[in-house]
């Protein structure tokens, strides 16, 4: 069979060795987290561009648990990679530009040092004598890799789900060799929904009785049913509802005509089943129950405050991604990581990206214009040489309009934030605004917008910028945690006006609010005298049946609401925005605009 | 072992046979749906209660794939029941009323002919020779032994998961026997996600070395290990991920210690191994493949039009209701049966429960206030001496204070609304409205709403009341399906009202919109004069901050509108409700609140 008669993600590629494949070894034994040690180690590993005379630009590739060091093509003619999408000359991640390193990881099959290698004390493969190891471990052989080829600090380290776990473990155990993360669709831990998925598959191959104890290499037989069982149960979870439905539905009694001995009623059957059967011909069962293992035990906290405390030491720069069809390792579990390097102040954008492809979003094209783009313009700006490449370089892969659009609250609210403040910008769309106070010196600007373009522009232009809900994403912000949090605009489109104002004095030791004033005199006569629902120029343009502002209220109403809820304004900014003035009469009947600076004493 | 570690909706029942169980011979050999027969079909079944004389108090209880007879205890001394707390006297299926009946299902292993029951023909078990049987046979086993019990008509048929799937086929092959179906968390077809995972469970059994093509009775081994890895990986997928966590997040690391030949690494594993070991004790592999293939098997269609055709012989009122947090059987599965219902103009009453319970929840106390208050009341509606019982009983169970809330614009709309109109009432709340509505002999009244306690109002007043958010689930209604649509108080606080209004002329083919007046002389005077954003009495009582209003517009704005979307205004009801008097002059003015008959023409 040379031809895959169904589309996956999973690459099926052949059992034979890969060409490209270099060979390391280690020079000194392992010692192992979880005690024992491991003499004798060898890595696998492909690289692909050119480390750079400054040595600071290389990129590590992590991969997944089925995975290898096989990452991309280094050629046409060359056997296609599992991230043949991503990696490349011109790609995402390129490699005319980056030195790129993918490793086979400890415990796999594919040329690393697993349980199927020869232990060097008995001469015979380590079977069940391979000792459990952990990410941390695995991490250790890819830092030793890296020191023989001369590679001390890592621009990047880049992983999806199990690879995402080694990035996430590089950037603490080394804080000060890896400059940036990018960490798609993983997690501090396994959800136990996951863990207990990887429990049964190991079930199905600990009780095949071709397992013989993990003893199995001069058999003539290899626990292959249970193998390939736990491959259905792995291959089911990578993939969303939504995703099978589409598969699967229109020809739900058709099976493939596929020789396996699995069964072959339904569509989805010949399906898992070939997965299955393929994925025996390449993957060790030992090496299966090795990496999933390690997997189940990589634990970064339980606790909010113990995920921050594991990241404590962390200094990279992050950029974290996941799926919203993802339900094994779901957006809530990447959520809490940036939660947890919010609470350290660490630098970092995040968006769960809209996805019907589950799992395997990370691998697939389909959202590759979101994960990979922002991918792509992250590493641009970590890369050394960022600064000096033109700045319209940057926005090129966002809409450029808003750039231009003159605001002129902005003016006056970067004139209201102390000089080298650190700033929150609540709702801060491609990021105009933060973008603006960067280039007067601010230490730390933090975005929050809910558009996943708009969160793709900011990060673009080099932004920290993260996807929540103004109604109730601020939770993870500590008390007083910026010198500024900025609301411009906004709040006449915010469900929970309390919950938000509430939320930002708490996290501002200052806040800049400015609203749109519906006191203005031109908006109260038209009511007053035609009868109609107000509406202006700027963010009042809607008609009322379809504007997304759902609040409508007065300098007069704020100013109330603030002394009902011992909120502060210590200063108001009103504007006539049509005449291009600042107020100082009767600003309720006379701005259009107000920009209030306020905290809560 | 006599006490289970581990807390668990699965009854972990005794693999001895039950006390009160009584068995049937069918008269005839049963011809299967795919062809074949059984001769000598034994039913096994448990009853509850009595029947009364007039024969019309008897509801069929359908079990799920694990389930059997023994729905519940006959005696506080028996052995627990798989629905102890559904069914029992006083209880939400009241034993004290109905009489109950629940049999093991055909191809089962508790009593009722399956795989391991002897084949006459042989003299021997069954074993791989049981025939593929369908819920249709396992339905007409069902209808069979009612007849040899008296019982012609059912009151209802309940069932949850595969026994939905037997209360939906009841409803269509024998439409005049069922008054009324209970479906909860079930489907009309499985995902290609939950199929995916039945046929790993199959593939785990069949490749199992003690199946023996499923001849293993007379073998001192029986396919353990393949039954319980399918029984692990079915355990999973019941519960929730959030419900797993709570129960596995803690002590993830701390296995209990359970005499098991299963991985017992983690807490989860210990859990899974042992109901995969309890299990092994009291099901037949043989049974598992036959339940799990005819639940694969059962397909009402594909389409929405399929399945509204399989659904047209139905006669009966349905109760259908899913679990938010059921991922194996979704929320849109119920949801499409419900539409199916809708375009067959089938009366039905419809809630996605909020649970953390996953597909189990209709097992578990957690959310039977719900899914058992609308049982009870639904059954209350169904019985034929509901209207007997006074009125205030039906209500007892909702809060009372909305009943006798004034509403002015009530009774002008039911005086708009011809007599006898079939009636949509799009936000119906706890359904005062159309229970008015009802004592005026309108022959079809359907209420839509989000609120969970609000549905479970209506239900406990006989109404259809259908769960939808009116900004996206209006589109299951056919064009004209209504003779009158009914939107009161609501469109200011709709988010789409273009959508909402384009969709209510196209359902009903007159519409009455009651509307808020933001051009009411009061309001536009407190704006204007004062500077503060209007508020009033009734739906205009909120703060600028807390309103569920989110559209603010006049009278004429309405007007304005409709003439733009080629909306005819057939008729305005303007009043004064503070006056309590019509308004006849400005009305745009003068009224607080306004009345429009419309239609598209």
């Amino acid at each position: 069979m040379t031809q895959t008669p169904f589309e996956s993600s999973d690459t099926v590629r052949s059992a034979k060795p890969l060409r490209y494949v270099q060979l390391a070894k280690l020079d000194q034994p392992l010692a192992l987290e979880l005690g024992g040690q491991l003499a004798d180690v060898t890595v696998a590993y492909e690289t692909y561009g050119e480390l750079n005379a400054a040595h600071d630009n290389a990129v590590l590739v992590c991969h997944a648990i089925s995975g290898d060091s096989h990452v991309a093509q280094h050629n046409p003619e060359d056997e296609s990679g599992w991230w043949d999408i991503a990696v490349g000359p011109g790609k995402v991640i390129d490699t005319n530009r980056y030195f790129v390193i993918c490793p086979n990881l400890l415990g796999g099959c594919r040329g690393t040092t697993g349980p199927g290698s020869v232990n060097p004390a008995t001469g015979k493969p380590y079977g069940r004598d391979f000792p459990i190891i952990t990410v941390g471990d695995m991490v250790e052989v890819q830092r030793r890799l890296l020191d023989k080829l001369g590679v001390s600090q890592l621009l990047a380290v880049i992983g999806g789900s199990l690879g995402g776990h080694q990035a996430l473990t590089w950037a603490i155990r080394y804080p000060d060799d890896v400059r940036g993360v990018v960490a798609l669709a993983t997690s501090a831990r396994l959800t136990s929904q996951a863990l207990a998925f990887d429990v049964v598959g190991r079930n199905a191959i600990l009780r095949d009785p071709h397992f013989h104890v993990g003893q199995y290499y001069d058999r003539p037989d290899r626990p292959a049913v249970g193998l390939a069982l736990a491959r259905m149960i792995g291959h089911i979870t990578y993939l969303s509802r939504e995703a099978m439905n589409e598969k699967f539905e229109a020809d739900r009694l058709k099976p493939r005509d596929v020789a396996i001995e699995f069964e072959k009623r339904f569509s989805v059957g010949s399906y898992l089943g070939y997965q299955g059967a393929k994925f025996v011909e390449r993957f060790d069962a030992n090496s299966y129950l090795t990496l999933s293992v390690a997997m189940d035990l990589f634990d970064l906290g339980s606790t909010p405050e113990a995920l921050a405390t594991a990241l404590r030491s962390a200094r990279a720069r992050w950029l974290i991604a996941s799926f919203t069809s993802d339900w094994l390792f779901p957006p809530d579990q990447s959520r809490d990581i940036v939660n947890a390097l919010i609470a350290n102040n660490a630098p970092v954008s995040y968006c769960n990206i809209q996805s019907s492809c589950g799992h395997d979003a990370f691998l697939l094209p389909n959202d590759l214009a979101v994960y990979g783009e922002m991918t792509r313009t992250f590493l641009d700006h970590l890369a050394p040489a960022a600064k000096a490449r033109p700045a319209v370089k940057d926005e090129a892969h966002g809409p450029t309009s808003i750039f231009h659009q003159h605001r002129l609250d902005y003016e006056h609210i970067a004139e209201l934030i102390p000089p080298g403040a650190s700033v929150l910008d609540l709702g801060c769309g491609s990021g105009t605004f933060l973008a603006g106070l960067r280039e007067t010196n601010h230490r730390r600007l933090v975005g929050i917008e809910l558009d996943e373009q708009k969160i793709l522009n900011g990060v673009s232009r080099g932004l920290d910028v993260i996807q929540a809900d103004l109604n109730k994403g601020l939770g993870v912000f500590a008390s007083g945690q910026f010198d500024c949090v900025v609301l411009s605009q906004t709040l006449q489109a915010v469900q929970d006006v309390e919950g938000v104002l509430t939320e930002m004095v708490r996290i501002g030791r200052t806040c800049i609010v400015s609203i749109p004033n519906f006191g203005y005199h031109r908006l109260r006569k038209m009511l007053a005298e035609t009868g109609r629902a107000p509406k202006s120029a700027g963010v009042l343009h809607y008609e009322w049946y379809n504007t997304p502002n759902i609040r409508f209220f007065t300098i007069a109403d704020f100013e109330d609401f603030c002394r009902q809820q011992n909120i502060q304004v210590h200063r108001r900014v009103a504007l006539d925005t049509e005449a291009g003035v600042e107020v100082f009469e009767h600003p309720n009947l006379n701005a259009d605009l107000a920009i209030f600076v306020i905290s809560r004493p």
